[in-house]
């Protein structure tokens, strides 16, 4: 693992790492806040950020304000690249698909199944090296992001209750088998057979999962421009079929970027700060 | 005047503006941050935050993490670009001089002088701009800036005490006739002869117009990888000399980026703040 960059940020320090993961057969780099607690050896609760399309593994740390916040509460940020990359890996036709578009699932189709692991890197390789390598409290991981990756956030956290213990999400992509951009990475990634969707769909997996968590928090602009993308109603009539708490927070006038996410990011911190403790 | 980018952001608004210079002879952009108090038409005290060296005027909206206090405090945020832009403006030979690097400074030399007049730009034009279009409080107008940006900001108010009521600066470049980013910045805008670098360098400024500030702030990271372009020390010396009251702080282990500047962008809104309303 390779220290890539280091800038001392709220009396921690932002730092980016690279490594050659098995999952995802390539080299990839990951972002990582350690508030000063960490730095000092003092075990921190953790927050996995995933990051949508288009993104990478600084988009959070320079654009979602969080250092702040997370430096008061001694929170550890960790963000992702959001796929595979390299010239090795192959690319997709359009930003929604291929590098920089991985959707946090294990491909299964040709050409992707060699790289596009991010389920399996997410949630046990990188998972497993960040507890490693850092000052994590165990026990106290929790998982947020945003539009692919708020897709990324549920989904992981649905499937593996035992590792993220809250999960929240800004503009979540909430039933990627029923919109354009899921369609589309879905029938490439998994191929044409929509049963196999369902275990990667939030709304679809919240009602075989049940309530698996005290509250799910999410907020959605309401000038959202890709607002037919991300159905958040369907995700809330599913978590209202199963008795799953979701606050959905749907906001006059924010859209689909970074000023959005900014705005309402020290509500996220504070909610997943709140659940890690308990 | 042309709005190109509009983002709500902590209950205000993040703007983008364009508008065809008369100063800069050249199109030019100028981001906004509005909180909700001016987007109702109640008049609020404004910064102006000039960048550094290859930065933009979306930098510090991206970067610098100041809407969430600037929202509090109802503060309007001002960031022009750096220079002028354009195919008909000349260019440079490398980062640190032409577009992206116009030193907030009327050049009078080839073949600079027909474009490069950022004093005039940003001290009569864009500041009577902003008044003239949005809900500015008469005499609380501030000014704050970065490296470059951040000699902008101290010699632009020590200039026109009479337009900037108030001055901070990260990291600024404090001795711009004896570093060589302002050697070979002012050679080339101003001519060979060092006689009239001087009106524009923050520390002989300062010597020669005495204790104009009620207070000056200033941060600087001590691992910062250009600090031998900087001589805060200079300038605190000349600062003595006069009486002019300066805290310069010295940040262990913090470098000259935007992770340093969000550290510490809270700490100088909130001086601004108190310094415009009295």
């Amino acid at each position: 693992m390779e220290l890539v960059q280091r800038n001392q940020c709220f009396n921690g320090e932002q730092r980016i790492y690279q490594f050659d993961s098995e999952s995802l057969k390539s080299s990839t780099r990951f972002g990582i806040f350690l508030p000063a607690e960490a730095l000092q050896g003092q075990v921190c609760p953790a927050l996995f950020y995933l990051a949508g399309l288009t993104c990478t593994e600084e988009t959070f740390a320079i654009k979602a304000h969080a250092q702040r916040l997370a430096a008061q509460l001694g929170l550890i940020l960790i963000s992702p690249d959001t796929s595979p990359r390299g010239d090795s890996v192959a690319k997709g036709d359009h930003w929604d698909i291929g590098q920089g578009a991985g959707f946090y699932i294990n491909a299964t189709e040709q050409p992707w199944a060699e790289h596009y692991q991010m389920e399996r890197f997410i949630s046990d390789e990188l998972y497993a090296l960040v507890q490693a390598e850092f000052a994590v409290l165990a026990d106290a991981i929790g998982i947020f992001g945003h539009s692919m990756g708020g897709h990324g956030a549920l989904t992981l956290a649905l499937k593996h209750p035992d590792k993220f213990k809250s999960v929240s999400a800004f503009a979540p992509i909430c039933a990627p088998s029923q919109c354009p951009w899921g369609e589309k990475a879905f029938g490439q990634y998994l191929g044409v057979n929509q049963g196999f969707w369902q275990a990667h769909d939030a709304t679809a997996l919240v009602a075989v999962k049940g309530a698996l968590f005290k509250e799910i928090l999410i907020d959605q602009g309401l000038d959202d421009q890709f607002y037919s993308q991300l159905n958040p109603a369907l995700f809330q009539q599913a978590c209202d079929s199963v008795g799953q708490a979701l606050t959905l927070r749907e906001h006059a006038g924010y859209d689909h970027g970074y000023y959005f996410i900014q705005t309402f990011m020290d509500d996220h911190l504070q909610f997943h700060a709140v659940q890690l403790q308990a």
